[in-house]
C-alpha cells in the first residue's frame, strides 16, 4: 500500500528501506532534502492518494507536536496519522483529539528495535480504534518481525496504549541493562574469572538469562575486552524518567527501575553533590580524614 | 566415556538421561534404590574402571560436604571428581584440598537450565587445571546445547571460577526476573492495557528486551494471566544471598540484584517489621491514622 | 497584629490556639460552625481590617484551589494571602498570578511540626518577596519554635521555595523513617538483642544517630514493644511522590527517598504483582515450587 | 575506679581524658612513648592492682585480636577486659572464650560519638554478663553522657550484644547520612532554593527531620556553602558492609542501608564498570552516541 512517511532520521531512514523492500510504496519527507522525496508535508499530502495514510517518525516532543499540528491542518477527512515515535503516551489524547477535529484518525505505535530493526525487523506496540489499526495492518506487518504476528506485534488498547507499553519496555530495559551491567562489574573484579567477556559469551545457550541483551554485551566485550574505551557518562531518553513517574501515578513500586535511571544521572555528575554532603558529614562528627578536592585529581 | 553421576534428583535425574543419550555410559547413585543403579557410594566406585569421573550432583552444603569427604576415602589417585552441584564457590578449594590429598582431582561446574536442560541442554562455567577440564570434555559436551562450545561452556578459571561464575549468573537472574515484573506490574496497573501477556508475547521478536525469560513470562502469563493461581511468596536459593555478600567483598555495588534479593525476603513476611516501624513513627509525629492489626484482615 | 486563619483542622486549630497565646487577634473560619469564629469567607473578610492577612491551612490540591479563587474574589488591592497547606510547589506561581491580578500578595508557607507544633512550634520555610514576608514576620515569629529565628525559620526563596523545600523536607522524613525502621527490624530480628527499644533509648545522648525521630520510635516501641497493634500498611502524602517527580526533572539521583516511597506502596498491597510474577518465573524455568494462592493463608 | 585503656588513638585518647576528668585513675598503654603512661601491655597490668579491668580501644581486625591474645597471657583469674573498639560482633564470643580459658571476663562495648565524645559523652551499646558489666558500671557512667542512664546507654545482651547493636547504629547511620545529602542535592539543583544551608539550618527547631546530623550538615555547609573544598570519595568502615551482610543471614530487607553502602562503593570509583557496560550496550543496539574516553576528562 501507499504510505507517507515524516522524519528520515536514524530509525525512519531504514524504515523507509524496509517497507519498500516488502513491496509498499513510500514517499518520504524530511526537511534535509538529500533523503527527501518531497520539498515540503504540503507535496507529501499531495502526492498521496486519498485516503492517506502517513506514519510520523520525528523526535518527540515539540517537534512531533509541530508536526502533527500541521497534519491536522494539510490532511483531511479519511486520512490516518501514525506517531511512531517516542512520544510520551500522555500526548497521545489530545493529538487525536485535534486530528479527530478534522476528520483524520490517530493511531499511536511504540516502535523497538534500533539500528537492527532494518534487517531484523521491529517490535510494535500499537493503541488505537480497531479500523484504524486494521487499516494500517500492511504496513505494520512489513515493519514487524517475519513469523507469527502476534510475536513482534500487539494492539495494546485504544489511542495512547501503544506509546504506554513502549514506554514499560524501555523501562524494563533499564533495568535489564543495568542487571547485566552489575554481572559484567562482579566477573571483572574477581581474581579468579579469567575473561569476562567469555562467561557472558557462554551464556547464550542454555541458561536462564539468555538474551539479546546478553549477546550484545558478549558483542561489546568482545570488541573492547575491557571497555577501556567506552565512558560510564551516559544519557537517558525521555522513556525511563516517564516510567517512573507513571509508576507513582500508578502507585507501582518500581525499584530496579528506578535504580537504573538514578544510575544514569550520577554517571553524568563530575562529582556527587550526595556524596560530597556525606562526606561532609562524616568529616563533622568523625573526624574522618575527606579527600579534599585538590587531592582527587 | 563412562563416568558416575550422585544425586539423581531433579537435575542429575534428567542429567543421566541425556548423557545416555549422547552414548556416554552412566552409572548413577542416589539413596532412593528406585532410582540408583548402584547401592552405595562404594558400589559406584567399583563399577567404574580407573582412571574415575565422578559426577556429584547433591544438594549444596552439608550433602555435599559428606559426598566429597566419603568420596576422598573411596576414590584413588587418578580420579576425578565434578562438582555440579550449586555449592558456594569458596568451598571449592577445601574440596579440591581435600580430595587433592588423596590424589583426586578436582573440577567445579556451575550448571544452568534447570527443567528445560534435559531437551536444550545445561548452560555449563566450570573451574579448575586445564588438563582436568580437557578430561572431562566430553561429558561437558554432551551436556551443553548444541552449536558452537563457547556459546553453552566456559572454562571461567582455577578451581572455584566455575561456581563464581554461576552465582553471578544467578545474582543477574535475580535482577532480570524483577525487572520483567515490574514491567508486568506497570502493564497490570494500567487501564489502557487490554492484556499484558499480549504485550509480553509482543516483544518475542525486534525488542530490545526479549529474552527467554520475557518468553517465559509470557508462557505463564497465558497459563494464568491475572496470576490469580500464584502467590507472591518467593524463596531464594544461597547464590542471590552470596552474589551481595561476594559484591561487598570486592566493593561492587549492586544496587539492582540486591533490591531483587531483598524483594524474596520481603515477600515471605506476613507483615513488615520495618513498615510497622514507619506507620508507628506516622502515627507519633502526625497523629496519622494507622491500621490496626485487627482492622488489616 | 490580626490575621485570619481559613481552615481549623487538625494543624489549623492549634495554630490558632498558639497564634492567640503570642497575643495575636486570630479569627478563624471553618465550615464547621462549631469550631469557626465567623460563617463564611465573606464575614471572615469583614471582621478583619485592611490591609488584611489570610492564612489558609486547608487540605492541599482541589479544596485550596477552591479557597484561593473564592479569597481573590473577596480580599482586595493590599491584602496578603498565605498558604500554609501541604500545596505542590508548582501551584505557587498559578495561585500567586491569580491574585495579583486582584493586587493581592501570596506567600506560600511550609509548615512541619504535626501534633507537636502547639507546644513546640512549628518548623516553617517561606517563599515571597521580600516585603510580603516581612509582612508576615509577627505571624511566623509566634507559629516558629523559641530560640533564634534562623533555627525554625527560613525564607527560602521567591514564590514556591517555601513549599520546595517542605516537599524535600517531607522526602527525607520518608527516608529517615525507613532507615531508622529497617535498623528496628534487625535489632527485633538478632536473638542477642533483648529489647530493641532499649536500644533505641540509649541512642538518644552521644550517639551519632540521635533525633527527633529516634527519640518518637523509642517511645512507639515503650508504648507497644512488639508493634503487635500495628498494621504495616503506610499512607503516603503527596509530597513524596512529589519529592521524586521533582528529583526526575532536576536529574537527581534519590535512591533513598525513592526507595522509602515505593516501601510504602507496597505495604497498601495484599499481595505484590511484581513478586507474584517472579514466582510465576521461578516456577516456569526451574520447576521450583510455588505457593498457591489456596496455602498462602 | 582504676581501669587500663590500651590505645591512645583519636578515640582512647579522649577517653582518658574524660575518665580522668571523672576521678577515675586510668593508666594508659600505645605503642606511641609520648602518650602512653607505661612501656608495655606487661607493665601496664603490673601497675594494676587485681582484679584488673582493661579496656581495650584499638583498631578492630588483627590488632584487636593480636591485643586480646597478649591479654589472655598477661592478665589473669578475675580480670575483665572490655572491648570498646569497632569489632564486628562475631569475634565477640571467641574472644570471650579465649579469655575465658584463662578465668578473665569479657565485655564488648560498642561506643558511638567521635571526636565530640570527650565533651557530650559517648553512647554506649554493651554485651555481657550481668555482673561483668554491673563491675564496669561506673567506667560506662562516666563515658556515658550525662542525663538517665538509659538515654546514653543500653546493656543490649549477653556477649556480642554490644558490637551487634553498636553496628546496627552505623548501618542506621549511613542510611541516615544518604538521606540528608540527597536533600540537599535537590535543595541545590533547584534555582528557588537561595541558600541550602538556610534550609538546613531551619529545620533544627519544631520540624520532623531535625537530628544531630541536621545540625552538622547545616555547620558543614556554613563553613563551605557549595562544598567545594570537598570531594565526594567516601571511605566506609567494615561496619557498614557487616550490616548488609548481617541483615542478609538474618532474611531482613534493608534497601536504605545497602543503598547508602554502594553509593560509597561509587564514589570510590574513576568511573563505574557498571555505566561502561550500559553505555557499551546502549552504543550496541541503539547506535546511541556514546563518551569516548577520550571525551570525557
Amino acid at each position: 500500500m501507499q504510505v507517507g512517511l515524516v522524519g528520515l532520521g536514524k530509525m525512519g531512514f531504514n524504515m523507509r528501506a524496509r517497507l519498500r523492500d516488502a513491496g509498499h510504496e513510500v514517499i518520504g519527507f524530511d526537511p534535509r532534502p538529500e533523503v527527501s522525496d518531497v520539498a515540503s508535508l504540503e507535496d507529501l499530502a499531495k502526492a498521496l492518494s486519498s485516503p492517506r495514510v502517513v506514519w510520523v517518525m520525528v523526535p518527540s516532543g515539540t517537534v512531533t507536536d509541530q508536526t502533527i499540528v500541521s497534519l491536522a491542518g494539510i490532511l483531511g477527512p479519511g486520512d490516518l496519522v501514525i506517531d511512531g515515535g517516542n512520544s510520551r503516551y500522555t500526548e497521545d489524547q489530545p493529538h487525536a483529539k485535534l486530528l479527530g477535529d478534522n476528520g483524520i484518525a490517530f493511531v499511536d505505535a511504540g516502535v523497538s528495535g534500533g539500528v537492527w530493526g532494518l534487517t531484523e525487523g521491529y517490535g510494535l506496540m500499537v493503541g488505537g480504534a480497531d479500523e484504524d489499526v486494521a487499516r494500517a495492518m500492511p504496513i505494520f506487518d512489513a515493519l514487524r518481525p517475519p513469523g507469527p504476528v502476534e510475536d513482534g506485534f500487539v494492539h495494546v488498547g485504544p489511542v495512547g496504549a501503544g506509546h504506554f507499553a513502549k514506554m514499560v519496555h524501555n523501562g524494563v530495559e533499564y533495568a535489564l541493562m543495568t542487571a547485566y551491567a552489575e554481572g559484567y562489574e562482579m566477573l571483572a573484579a574477581e581474581d579468579l574469572v579469567r575473561d569476562p567477556q567469555a562467561v557472558y559469551q557462554a551464556w547464550s545457550n542454555g541458561t536462564v538469562v539468555r538474551s539479546w541483551l546478553q549477546q550484545l554485551l558478549a558483542k561489546a566485550l568482545r570488541e573492547d575486552p575491557d571497555l577501556a574505551q567506552i565512558s560510564g557518562y551516559t544519557e537517558d531518553s525521555g522513556e525511563g524518567r516517564w516510567t517512573v513517574e507513571e509508576a507513582i501515578r500508578l502507585r507501582v513500586p518500581v525499584p530496579s527501575i528506578a535504580a537504573a535511571l538514578f544510575a544514569r544521572f550520577l554517571s553524568r555528575q563530575e562529582d556527587s553533590p550526595t556524596m560530597k554532603a556525606v562526606a561532609a558529614l562524616r568529616n563533622q562528627f568523625g573526624g574522618h580524614a575527606v579527600k579534599r578536592v585538590s587531592e582527587s585529581g
